[in-house]
């Protein structure tokens, strides 16, 4: 019997990543104890709330900040274990300890968790605590790291390199595919532009547009994508409107004092004050956020 | 007594322009006949909705897509008679034949018009017919151009340059505003970047950091800003979330018989589809979408 | 008899502007007093060197400029009295004013003048003083403007815009070639593109490109291209070994007194030294530098 | 006694890769039978050539182009046995077995190795057959990667992220310092920009501006620089007129048959025929080019 996947022919050259190969949205079941059945689906018709801190720094910084983002809906919590740093100075995450914290977090709030791994020999230690593997954006074409990620069954959340084009994302995503892991979910963080003022300028665009190329989940990262606590909230709404399946958002208790890209994150008032809005605008296009 | 502007420091390469010297929104005032009182308001609480063809080509293509978008609750027409075009051989728009056009809908549908100059010698003829001069994004940096619709009291919309900073943006419009027309509107139309499989990437971004840089209105144009009608709608709905005072939407009764840019226009049924989803994500977030 | 420039095909957008239309370089010739014969040719074996001050801001300032460049071999002098200013308060120039001292320099030294022209109704006044009109990065796209100059037989130096692809350069080019000026002289001058440390990235590149898509003469501003005196040096060499037609170099008596761009404009010493390394590399290649 | 590394101050975020830190030139010793004294000097006065095929294929193209490049006077092979590929299904490289193949060349050539290594447990490995690792484009921010070959004492050729600043570049360099390996060459191999007749704008500003900022050797990189063979010959008199410390060229005896890059493979003639101009161009800046 002929494999179907050697049958369809596309137009693209990705393959397993296209709309035309997998016509239906693919749907990412994340394991997460906060909500009905366990399960928190990532690419159906509910919008998902990620939050948390940008990097664990300590455990009273990561469950204030679990708590209060659970409070408000969030269902999947973030935080950085292993950080990349521009500067071999900088400080470069807690390792280990920190997935360990991250666990700590899920057993306290039922939340699930998403961490990033940054290099192929981490990825067996990383998935022991997490529930969704996070590549960074400097990594999108790191292929060892695809190939290792890509032999897990774990959900994956790749980041868009910060000059990246579609084409090139998706196919960074061809490569987890091949190797069998269907579970990608492509997340819109900002490209790298000639303005000075945010950090990245985040392509809204991508959340349509991915959506016609591919059948892959499309996830928003409005703290990275700006680098500025004070356009969060609109850029978070203008992604729930453009149909972005999930919310990936950076927040801390004193974002003035954290170890790593205070600026960009939001503090635990604004967050619970965006929440009604993203209610507000999932439900404008027919959508419901997913909170319990 | 001494004059406020030599008065307020800003710490900003721009002053008329930056919200430090003039913290309240700056609402600019456009005669349309079709709405009570007459007056279309920009930069205020509600969002106004301008539509019409890219360019004017025929009087029966004006007419019908005037009709059509009026019907639909746009205020504003929009129509180009003098066009930039990449190419010496390509279509450079019908010129003073165009803008004649531009009046009679004006005069049949009530809306108010929007139309690009883009020489100092035309601005007095343009706005003759004119409601709303437009710079376009070529001339973002023409500074006589700048200079001369300056010297006009007419509505100005300045296209942001296809690869400019928001600090040279508000420096262009400061070249208007230093001339002593204040009534000037920025408008987001799309940047240059690596990607393939749009024209422009569309800042979204650049709406609410306008909005803190500066009391003018900003409005966003998903037309141009991405090229591609089938993520006009997301578009859109994600400007709204983000705050726009107005969208620009490129509209036709036959796109793909279009003289110029019929890949980015939608369709008359598409426009229709998109309004109440345009009413839906404004009440969203507050605002209202003025129609009549 | 059939038109020769409807016979040919071409497989690029331009036409007037290929190689593929006109396989032979075009030479452009520009009166010079101070060389033999009264010519310089640019585009033929020999390179030329364009210098003088950004902008024309005292008598004295041009004359010490014009008599030191002159000296060490520019043939052409370089002079802005139209100044393009990203803010309406920066200095714009001293207008004819500017272009009357360049003419006097032109008296005393026999040397060619080229300077900008920003603005149609300015190219008659301009055409009156220069030798060569420039036509600046932020006009490339100006198409009133480039109608205007390719109304004139007057040799244009069009400026490549600062994020323009060769494509849309060559069609600028071909608005002033399809008007009927033949006489056009494309000048590299740097893109913008993600570095600070420098203004622009100079796009050495283009030369050899240009070279292959055009007949028309390639000639370099490492000035602009860079924004710092201190590689305007070795990127002088390299845009000499790439094949450059002319050298446009910014040479200011004491630039850090400039009224504009100073941090881009070498000192006259830094220019005397420079000048033997171009012929020594100009050599290498072979070709010559005219100097007299 | 205060360690020195401490007390220098420097007001850049990098430290050990800094002009600042380290005044004098970083001069890299590579072991090299085929040049007297047996060891090649990178960062010196004199010019080096590596030269070879993008991707070793098969022992006779590799012996072929070996053969070939070293009897026109490169000194070090270059040859990709581990190769980053877009897609997954792109050819990869042969793995250990392209390093034996190398290793042979060096044998037979006396030529030194200079091959890509892309992941942290393949470090070790490539150290056993190369003289020289590589680290592409793609893992110019791999820190762990950066880590490990900083763990060695090999030279590194450390490429330029396609989008990375030269601060990003040089904290990437400070990263492989910092662990103790001061054997660090860049590579400058083109930018992305807007260009879409290249494959990348090579960035020859690179050359001077990092001589300025840091100590380290700088080489340039054509063939990747422009993904076009028939500009690589001024590209590289280019980058000797600005000061590169050696050029890395991709030679291939059938390009239009290569597996990987062909279009930006010159040919054995173009390369015998570019080596004397390669010399001519270095004597005119007072430098040799080192060949035996």
């Amino acid at each position: 019997m002929p494999n179907v996947e050697n049958v369809v022919r596309v137009s693209k050259p990705y393959k397993l990543a296209s709309r035309e190969f997998h016509p239906e949205d693919t749907v990412v079941e994340v394991p997460s104890a906060c909500v009905a059945g366990g399960v928190v689906h990532i690419g159906g018709p509910e919008v998902v709330m990620m939050a948390g801190p940008c990097t664990v720094e300590t455990e009273k910084q990561l469950m204030t900040t679990a708590a209060a983002v659970r409070k408000e809906g969030a269902v999947i919590l973030r935080g950085g274990a292993f950080k990349p740093s521009t500067s071999p100075y900088g400080f470069r995450g807690l390792g280990e300890e920190g997935l360990k914290l991250l666990a700590k977090a899920r057993d306290e709030f039922g939340m699930a968790i998403i961490t990033e791994v940054m290099t192929p020999t981490d990825v067996a230690m990383v998935c022991e605590y997490a529930d969704i593997l996070q590549v960074g954006t400097r990594n999108m074409q790191n292929y060892m790291l695809l190939d290792e990620v890509g032999r897990t069954r774990k959900p994956v959340v790749l980041k868009r390199g910060m000059s990246a084009t579609f084409e090139e994302w998706l196919l960074a995503a061809e490569y987890i595919l091949s190797q069998g892991n269907r579970n990608v979910i492509l997340c819109e963080r900002g490209i790298r532009t000639f303005e000075k003022t945010t950090r990245n300028t985040m392509d809204i665009s991508a959340i349509p547009l991915i959506k016609r190329l591919s059948h892959l989940p499309i996830i928003s990262d409005p703290s990275q994508g700006t680098g500025r606590r004070d356009i969060v909230g609109p850029m978070s709404l203008a992604s729930v409107a453009a149909g972005t399946d999930a919310l990936l958002i950076e927040v801390h208790p004193n974002p003035d004092e954290a170890l790593k890209d205070g600026a960009q994150s939001v503090t635990i008032d604004q967050f619970r004050e965006l929440m009604p809005q993203v209610h507000a605008v999932a439900a404008a296009i027919g959508r419901a956020l997913v909170t319990k």
